[in-house]
């Protein structure tokens, strides 16, 4: 009899506050055995600090996974490789995993590479949809991203051409703002739109900052930028 | 003494899966005596029987609303006012109000347009994120829609300039595709996406079909439609 192997799920945990969680991503959290989480180089799990808050982790195996911010593709694929090593053999053990993400897995997620490596090797996986940081922050600033037919723009703060990005019509949100305030508000300036941008640091963490206009300074990694086309 | 006024809620149900409402939504949910929701000509209430499905709404009151999909403003808004005026009652009772949104209520929804009145007439307004359709529709694809520092651009399928948003450098996601697939269509062999994209129609409610190449044809309005940079 062949062994059942275990499912790689995929699970996002909103941006910050643990009642984000969808009801599916519980439910999955429950029923997986094994729980990895990405781990920064101070040691901080922060998905699984909010995981924790809506679902009882206690007595599954819970495996932190060093990724690197290295630009470098071969240390970055080396580091993902390094990753799925470690879960494998949980996965040919039959125990379903589960790696958890900020946001929303579809959106800058690590679980993207590591889920293409899965299925090279042979495993099914899985992807539980959740909030996106950018729609808690609306909500935490009480503001609509788009009306009628306006569309919306996400763009990383460290991305190409944030002039020429910025300067698209319709509603432009910057992510992982924290670290690049400088370009950003010139870029900001330059396409005369600084009044219209509002900022969300840390949403739904007991350090959330919420900025109802932009001031020069340092700021989180996780910080938000909303730039719309007209203050309302 | 003053009467407690109520709370006027957005809450977000997500695009179908009645498991992808968040743990806050079904907590609200809960506590509010009260729940309006956006009804179709033919009756339709999609978001109250998601909702229905997670919540227990019995003995609650229920107001369905109509909204006019009218391309006049002045008809809107008296369709707003009008919703408004069935609502402020409660909420001028004391009673906590809940409009249900599909999806994420900070994109496309009615609840933008009843929050601004609602604040105008002296109501707490609350919004309370969710999950996106194109956050689900990924989910249901098993494909990451951004990596590294792609941008990510939002586009309602009946907005202007789409063979020049399409041209735009990052994914696209085309909101309800539903009515436009002919020019869709065309804009994509414009641009030369035709084989990048990939589309699911009603995500996860039972009425769900997933077209992982485009065909021409008509699809249900809640057809969302992703163009990626490369096929993987």
């Amino acid at each position: 009899m062949e062994l059942k192997q275990g499912i790689f799920y995929g699970v996002s945990v909103g941006p910050g506050d643990p009642e984000l969680l969808t009801l599916q991503a519980v439910r999955v959290l429950d029923g997986c055995a094994v729980i990895a989480v990405p781990q920064t180089k101070s040691g901080e799990t922060l998905a699984l600090d909010i995981a924790r808050q809506a679902v009882d982790l206690t007595g599954k195996t819970i495996l932190p996974l060093a990724f690197t911010m290295a630009r470098d593709e071969a240390t970055r694929d080396a580091a993902h490789r390094a990753a799925l090593a470690v879960l494998a053999p949980y996965l040919a053990a039959g125990q379903d995993v589960a790696l958890l993400n900020l946001g929303d897995v579809s959106l800058y997620s690590t679980y993207g590479y590591l889920m293409a490596l899965a299925q090279e090797a042979g495993y099914e996986t899985v992807m539980l949809p959740g909030v996106p940081s950018f729609c808690a922050v609306a909500a935490r600033l009480g503001i609509p991203l788009t009306r009628g037919n306006q569309p919306l723009h996400i763009l990383p703060a460290g991305g190409d051409d944030l002039t020429a990005q910025l300067s698209l019509s319709g509603t432009k949100v910057l992510m992982k703002a924290g670290g690049h305030m400088e370009t950003l508000l010139a870029a900001l300036e330059e396409t005369g739109q600084r009044a219209q941008a509002s900022m969300v640091e840390n949403c739904g963490l007991p350090s959330e900052v919420v900025s109802h206009r932009l001031t020069a300074g340092d700021t989180g990694y996780f910080a938000t930028i909303v730039v719309r086309e007209e203050r309302t």
